[in-house]
């Protein structure tokens, strides 16, 4: 890959449509490796990723350590659980321990939103080589997910061949908590760099409407929008509305966890306006699939049925994908580079 | 293996004598791989192996990913201290998550009784080729644990020849809380199948009377018992008695964190009647064997003194070949069936 | 390896001169393996390692299991929050359980002083051949750390030559909380066998008096001391001064976790008296090196300046040199003995 440029994978805002291309094309090689044998490509062989989850996650860092493996790379697992951090340590300088002991990639993941971009800053300044792989900062940012989110969205417009075209003027409707969804925001970016329009839909609490301008500018350090012309992104407070112009539905995890008391009161009646289930569905022009990046509150953004329902869900596709993803992404941020030591 | 027609095994109420005999056959066999080399069979290779452990364990998960990795099959491992149940997915959809993922067998151990069997009902009708492994299920089932005992009971009477035949007739003795043991309830069908007769003996707070029918009728959901003649199964109050008969003697782990309150006031008193130690296996009509599945609690089932005397305990061996008999588990279940993705 | 006598590792004091220079020249040959390739070396292939760490820890397990994956090695990793201990099983018990399974190696860290002795006599008494690796017990020792502590310095006078001779009659300052550190007590054993001098610094509560006797006797259960001259030992309550003389500087990790209350009350204070920063490094002959075995607590026991002046901070080395240090210690114990069953 020479073109690829990118050292580290912080978020999807300085993504051009030749990242994004390149990402959906490796993931789409390494989907279709045989299931036979021993499964495993030579790619990152002597490669040491660590996975750095300082918040608790099931999904992504199963399937970053499965995809690593995968490519033949040794895994290094660190979970704050058996660790230092109980002894005072700052996120850094535990960084800094696992790229001393050589680690090529670390796959962070960090409640706090700055941490990932920190540890890139500080990395480069001292010359080193490591890459930082963001596996979901804060309410920041999680571009592996936005990324299985648009591979599985690309290939169910057109089956087996997953390219950014495909999602060229489509309506894409987000639903539900936008405000505490780093989710949401990866997809911002990465929908509307490859042409779709995304309603976003929710209750003013969760979805205040300076949303509709997220694309507007550039962020932070950075001076231009690699992308020429983006999708639209409008704000809707109906669901129906929502449902009848989409042409696929994301709902996301109400982030209790993450929300100031009042910002829901009333889980039923959350469920009532802005839950997925077989009965507003109908609202939709079509057969409408729909994506949740998990995991799931059954009941509450999305009914038990619409999950286990495999004609129109695609969270079964967005895990599987999740794989070839991050061994696209894996492979494309130590390709060409030599080992560190 | 032409003739396993188990998918899953989440109890052994529906083995037949020939499954037994499989398990003990294929066990053996990889139990005597030579200790040079990589010590690994290319059988599995791969194959992803999940080990989904909603309770704490020790030598069970360690004894699933050992088996797992001397079959040359990718291990996974999922553990509730670092994963997404703290923001409240169920098992459920944890489950289903690794099945995405493109896991071929999930090794699940949980607190009740009915998740392994529901797990393995929800892949059936969704029609999904995983295979549920029951490492532990509440009160209910441990079938790895009765197996492993049964091949070290077998190759204890028959020493290199662990064959089902060699049960037939045997004393089988099991002392202590069989109330909360799922691991004395999957010894009961396995020895009574295998024409061993056994003997309970407890008091009457942790070994009701009503064990003595527990292989009378077959399990809910279940026509027909697959065992034309099981072995007897009497309860009995005497430790001395039952010493007195038995070929070999199993002690539970007396399961503190089980009981309600009361069952057991006096741990000194519940040694003095049912802890086994020197002085009452004088009892004993020969040189005894004795059993425990762990983890221990010295000093109230059994003395240090038996736990360390080789001569006699037989708890080194159960988990010696606790790994080949979690070999042979992991091999026959996927062994004829085509890798999922 | 002919000459290499000790079955176990649990401390320094018996290691005699010839047993630092194996470790140094191994740690010396595995950290050139090229970086290419897959990084892997046969000589532990088939060979079980357990990391069994009873107390949280980072730096060292990770190393620990890298070191054995780098020499081919099955790694089997215990840690407490996903285990059998929560139902009270001993350390002993735990252990044992590994044992049986077949581990050639129980890396073991652990709150309590004697853990891991306590598990060779007990393995060494039942004829087993497992070895007990201490990586770290309360506040007696921690091999691995004091070797890969003097690999790092005997590089840093003689580049590409770590030889033990390095070390003779250097002026190495260990500063900080002797008192509760088992990182200093396993220096002071291989710095004044290596002819180094050593002087300790630190206030009165956090450094008696008495260490400066620390080797002047064999501890308990040894005759001799292996060493015929070991360098000196003095204690230091000016930092001015210890850094006039010193060649080299540890600093330790205010332990904070196992003091009592009022050791010390004022953290600035202690910053002020005995903390590593450029000011009081003026205070040096030359430019002197410092070490630190983490984790840090930045500002209190050193700046996160000096921590990030690589100039004249050995920390990144510490931990890089920690690798082919645990790899020369895994290979020297178990090189030459047959695998366990």
């Amino acid at each position: 890959m020479k073109n690829w440029k990118h050292k580290h994978i912080i978020d999807l805002a300085n993504f051009a449509l030749e990242d994004y291309e390149a990402v959906l094309e490796f993931a789409n090689r390494f989907k279709s490796v045989p299931t036979t044998g021993s499964r495993k490509l030579p790619a990152l062989q002597g490669r040491l990723i660590t996975t750095l989850f300082f918040e608790p996650s099931t999904r992504t860092r199963s399937s970053f350590e499965l995809a690593a493996k995968r490519l033949s790379a040794e895994v290094q697992t660190f979970s704050p659980s058996t660790s230092a951090l109980s002894k005072g340590e700052s996120p850094l300088d535990t960084a800094l321990t696992y790229i001393s002991m050589g680690s090529d990639v670390l796959v962070v993941r960090h409640g706090s939103s700055n941490i990932a971009s920190e540890l890139a800053s500080h990395i480069d300044k001292s010359g080193k080589n490591t890459a930082i792989l963001n596996a979901g900062d804060g309410m920041h940012s999680h571009p592996s997910q936005a990324l299985l989110d648009l591979f599985t969205l690309s290939n169910f417009f057109n089956e087996g061949k997953p390219e950014v075209k495909n999602l060229q003027g489509k309506q894409i409707a987000i639903v539900g908590d936008i405000l505490h969804s780093r989710v949401a925001r990866s997809n911002l970016w990465s929908l509307t760099a490859c042409g779709a329009n995304v309603i976003l839909c929710g209750p003013r609490s969760l979805l205040p409407e300076s949303f509709s301008k997220f694309v507007d500018a550039p962020p932070p350090g950075q001076k231009v929008d690699p992308i020429n012309k983006r999708g639209s992104i409008i704000v809707s407070r109906s669901l129906k509305e929502t449902l009848h112009n989409a042409d696929a539905v994301m709902t996301l995890r109400l982030q209790k966890e993450r929300m100031k008391k009042n910002q829901i009161t009333d889980l039923y009646r959350y469920h009532q306006d802005y839950g997925i289930n077989h009965e507003n569905l109908k609202w939709c022009k079509n057969k409408t699939p729909i994506l949740h990046p998990g995991p799931v509150n059954r009941g509450i953004e999305i009914s038990s049925q619409i999950i286990e329902d495999d004609s129109i869900s695609l969270v079964n596709n967005q895990v599987k994908n999740g794989v070839p993803i991050r061994m696209a992404l894996l492979y494309l941020i130590t390709s060409g580079k030599p080992n560190i030591i």
